[in-house]
């Protein structure tokens, strides 16, 4: 049988694990709850273990909560850093992998990961500077530049710059505990929860939320358009799981623009310059894979 | 004697060209008014022929004003685009100077370039992922990540992106004809003129205006922190040639990242983190002398 690789998707909630080559090649996934770091970790060790009577793994990939560290260059690569997750601050989630297996371990973040697996085999297929943005919990973004996931000083976040607050509009202060009101603090889900009293996937597709919301997601996608200049945003998480925000979000961004950028790929093909992931929740498990491969290319 | 390369920067009042090999190696230099495409690109073609008299030029690069398209795989590579400046939209710059001396030439945004001169020679040296962003008449951005210059879509302006307008601390309404009090519309050198009645150069370092003007710049910067991740920010043009505002722009920055990025680059050396060009005004025609240099490499 044709050696597989693992992925893993390690979520501050739950775990998946899965065994295969992409998304028409899954051959084992299992789901776990996030415990500690020992029961965990003991628990995606066994999985391996138990795939390995079955077939050759190659090599494994990590998707990870953050903040991690995903410089290989570092003496900290693949660990996870200062996280409030009670437990996990500094654990070493690639080097315990890679002690355990002895084969090259991939490690990035989850939304870098996310990037990778919609490059691979989703919606960014063919496009190398991209942008990958998740809007949920909190809002963070990841992507490609000429190919190369990006990373810089510390992988960006993307999800903690500051944006207009109509205050007439929207008196709500925001949820950031860094900056109250930043593009987080104003659109994420818990955000959106407070403003209007019940989540987002209670709120009909008429009400006054979406609007609000599409307004505060474009005001953060145009100034990463006008920053990275990516040939693609694709924008996942559970508030971008109410598909009926993307076209207010195509209407919101060519308002802000207003004409700046002179570019047919958003003057007349906006709707599919912004689009949802095409693998839906399962980029992630998936890039995990596609990094496992790319582990394999580096070692 | 050992063969040097030309560098153009094209800007859209004055014309720079120079041969050589690197700022300590400047054979010749010359200044031209931005006259009808014919009569400059006409003295720039002279000037280099007369310099090819003397040595070999290998390659020319060109540092221009824009819009431009420097993507290297389109029939319009090398052409100012859609400037409003009378005369010069659609020229082929880097055709007619390849037509006229059979030579690799280079050719990008003037900002890319001058963050190469910066990359090559300057504040930028042995780093691999920053940002230079001029100050002044306008705001652009430029630099690389991973030791390639940025492009993307369109190349990146960074100056339009919308940051937050305090209305009660600045009534003004920003000077951008596309979004009125978007970063450049409020942080550029005609609003600081407009807003105060009088051009930066002659407002004294204990003016209002300085204490204000720091803060839109450190919005429009901690937003490319937080997209990019630079490793390094050089701020250069016209406004920052005031130096006293960079301990202002300093102090703005870690005040609005509220200790939610926690690299001691950033919280122990911002004063190192956030410079000014180490080549000052020779950035772009430096930066066009090294874009010669790559132009060898790549063709």
């Amino acid at each position: 049988m044709e050696a597989a690789f693992g992925g893993i998707e390690a979520g501050g909630t739950k775990f998946v694990c899965a065994v295969g080559t992409g998304p028409d090649d899954i051959r084992a996934e299992i789901r776990l709850p996030t415990e500690t770091p020992e029961t965990t970790l003991g628990k995606v060790i066994d999985f391996f273990r138990e795939q390995q009577k079955q077939q050759e793994i190659a090599a494994i990939g990590v998707a990870s909560f953050g903040p991690v560290d995903p410089d290989p260059s570092s003496p900290t690569f693949g660990h996870i850093t200062n996280t409030p997750k009670p437990g996990w601050a500094n654990t070493p989630v690639a080097p315990i992998l890679k002690d355990e297996f002895g084969i090259p371990i991939g490690f990035d973040t989850d939304v870098n990961t996310a990037a990778l697996g919609e490059h691979s085999w989703g919606a960014a297929k063919d496009v190398d500077t991209f942008v990958y943005l998740t809007i949920g919990t909190g809002i963070g973004g990841g992507g490609m530049l000429d190919g190369k996931l990006i990373h810089g000083l510390i992988h960006p976040e993307m999800g903690h710059i500051a944006i207009p607050h109509d205050w007439e509009r929207d008196p709500y202060a925001g949820t950031c505990p860094f900056h109250g009101d930043c593009w987080e603090g104003l659109a994420n889900g818990p955000a959106l929860e407070a403003r209007w009293g019940q989540p987002g996937q209670q709120l009909p597709p008429d009400h006054e939320a979406w609007p609000l919301e599409a307004h505060y997601i474009a005001l953060g996608v145009t100034s990463i358009m006008m920053i990275m200049s990516p040939q693609l945003v694709v924008l996942g998480g559970g508030v971008m799981e109410q598909e009926h925000i993307f076209p207010l979000i195509h209407q919101e961004v060519k308002s802000l623009l207003n004409g700046y950028i002179q570019s047919p790929t958003i003057l007349e093909g906006i709707d599919s310059y912004i689009v949802p992931p095409a693998l839906g929740g399962r980029s992630g498990v998936l890039g995990a894979i596609a990094l496992a491969q790319r582990a394999i290319q580096d070692d």
